[in-house]
């Protein structure tokens, strides 16, 4: 399932010997076709992995062939040779499936500043490709990803018009601004053209990723791929298939957020009545990068005064005497004072909402992020080790 | 000693109340003249505290005779109301001391959203007047604005022209962005003109407290205050009177930093080789505000992979395969790449230093942060029960 639920599309994982705990560590997912357009979005960050580099670079074409995933080492700020070996995982990929390099999109996940163990590596990619199915594959690609991640994440939809769109994802750490730390792989077999794959890989992470923000760490190798094998030789509705690809881009996203390292509160930021919609984030999100609200949450204290204190440091249109703020359903702040009783707010269920109502506009957002916890700290404060 | 080493002032610590732990929580500065010349700054934070709206508005007189500041409450976001209880403070203080309102500011520090109880606070505007002294008032007073301050912090430079800066601040949680979270007294014994006092301050506070950020969360209240007696009839050089009080932000911008609410590490990030001073103050700012980079120094672990990622959201001029980054003077990171081996770091003693040559031009400027710890979680999971 996950990014074997559409037709054409095979996929492995594999133990290469990446990871020192022995668990799997490179992932191959292929698409037989008969397309293969395919979209991508990347990190903003300026620092950018060599294997972002490279699949920006494939991805100018439009076609993928197949996507080579590993774990245990990010192959970032590796300079030179570093890309030298992203280029040749794509050779090797390229060699084993008989295509070219340049249909063959890499992602890397793991520590920065270490160059990857090539000589286990390649062979890796080798024992991929002879484990392809279309069956438990997709599992066991959606395993070999991981990282921080307790759990894999896989979601797929099955449209009433007989396409299907699956996918894997992982990230738990350097959740962000502008896509969550993660890599992403979307299938379907619908047949679509490269740009229509473009315009609705975009629209759907610009409302689901673009939206988590779990401690503002932007990654240098945030990537989401989306191939299409139009096995199906169905062409849907645009609107429609962005629809449903937003919805497993919602699933997958919430999949992401519960599993954040050492969260123990899932909160959604729904920020209402603002003047566009580009207000809405920028509040939504400078909340959601408060650490003292966060630490508020975790410490299951309703402290409005820390929401308005970081919606004041924004440039969206309100005024402080105009602001209304719920959390869990209770209005406790009214016209940015006081107002109900904060003591009706029952903050015990992992799912906190928080609503601030600017008082600006129609335009609304939702942001998502996860409480700050010793949990938090004491994962990050080892990870090297 | 404090804002009372200076001649012409005199200061008082007192016990109204607002606490419920009984300790000091109501101070008050009285300039005896002959100026009365005064600058002030405040927070960029645009829900504002009701005694910062007021001090900003008193502010535009250029002269201050007295200053009266609470913990136990911020008085922010509390509405009309609120705003009513700050202009009734300085109105007690301006009876008590046959003085105008319009020549005393506010303020408060301690919790957002409530109201402060007057009942309290008035009586102890009378207790605090009656205990003014030139001598041991200072250090009760800079003793009385605490909150989670551990420690007082104090601090006063002698020009060798025979005059004198001194200052009290407090400010242990929400440091942030632009001035960190902080109230902030100086004062000297120079006669300055107001116009003189407001450059001295905003050179001096642009380089220290604005280049504190403990936590990136801005607070509603900050105030930094400078008060001139005039009582050495000395006018000194700008530029030398601008030197030393600089030199006293400094000091008090170490105390908060050391004292920042369950920190175990203070850390200089220095950005050079930056094509602006802004740039570098961007990029320093942004590696401040990386919570995985905090928790990585928490851990002794010198992550330079998290400075790098951190570097590459910000829009300063720079190239990836040009930065090189330095931690307690081991370069770890050259040419955007490892550098020298990262085991030779010794992370262990409290002080940590982070150097950030971004190999793009002359400019400098170094921001300070702590380190990201289970402690700070716990100490602001619970500060409002």
């Amino acid at each position: 399932m996950s990014v074997t639920a559409p037709q054409g599309f095979r996929a492995a994982g594999v133990v290469a010997g990446l990871k020192d705990s022995g668990a799997r560590d490179l992932a191959l997912v292929v698409n037989d076709g008969p397309s293969r357009a395919a979209a991508g979005v990347f990190t903003t960050n300026r620092v950018k992995a060599a294997p972002v580099l490279w699949s920006q670079q494939v991805l100018t074409g439009g076609r993928l062939h197949a996507v080579v995933l590993n774990s245990g080492g990010a192959n970032a700020c590796t300079g030179p040779a570093g890309f030298q070996d992203t280029h040749a995982t794509a050779e090797r990929v390229a060699a084993v499936l008989d295509t070219s390099a340049g249909e063959v999109a890499v992602c890397s996940t793991g520590l920065i500043g270490e160059r990857l163990p090539m000589d286990r590596l390649l062979p890796g990619v080798d024992a991929a490709a002879n484990e392809l199915t279309r069956g438990d594959g997709g599992l066991a690609a959606a395993d070999a990803i991981r990282t921080t991640d307790t759990v894999a994440k896989i979601a797929f939809r099955q449209s009433e018009h007989g396409y299907m769109i699956g996918g894997m994802a992982k990230g738990a750490g350097m959740l962000a601004p502008s896509l969550a730390t993660m890599l992403c792989v979307l299938t379907t077999d619908a047949d679509l053209p490269a740009q229509a794959l473009d315009r609705a890989l975009r629209a759907a992470t610009g409302v689901s990723f673009d939206r988590l923000d779990a401690d503002g760490c932007l990654s240098t190798n945030d990537t989401v791929l989306l191939l299409a094998s139009g096995a199906t030789g169905i062409t849907p509705e645009e609107e429609e298939f962005t629809r449903l690809l937003t919805e497993v881009c919602h699933d997958l996203t919430r999949q992401l957020l519960v599993d954040a390292e050492g969260a123990s509160k899932a909160i959604a930021i729904e920020v209402i009545g603002a003047a566009s919609e580009r207000d809405a984030v920028v509040v939504g999100r400078e909340i959601a990068r408060n650490s003292l609200l966060k630490c508020a949450i975790h410490g299951e204290d309703p402290n409005w005064g820390r929401v308005l204190s970081a919606v004041g440091t924004t440039d969206a249109v309100f005024e402080p005497d105009q602001i209304n703020v719920a959390i869990n359903g209770v209005w406790v702040c009214r016209d940015g004072s006081f107002g109900d009783d904060r003591d009706k707010v029952d903050l015990r269920p992992r799912d906190v909402s928080i609503t601030v109502d600017l008082s600006a506009g129609p335009h609304s957002a939702t942001v998502w992020t996860t409480d700050l916890t010793a949990d938090y700290v004491h994962e990050n404060s080892a990870y090297s080790t």
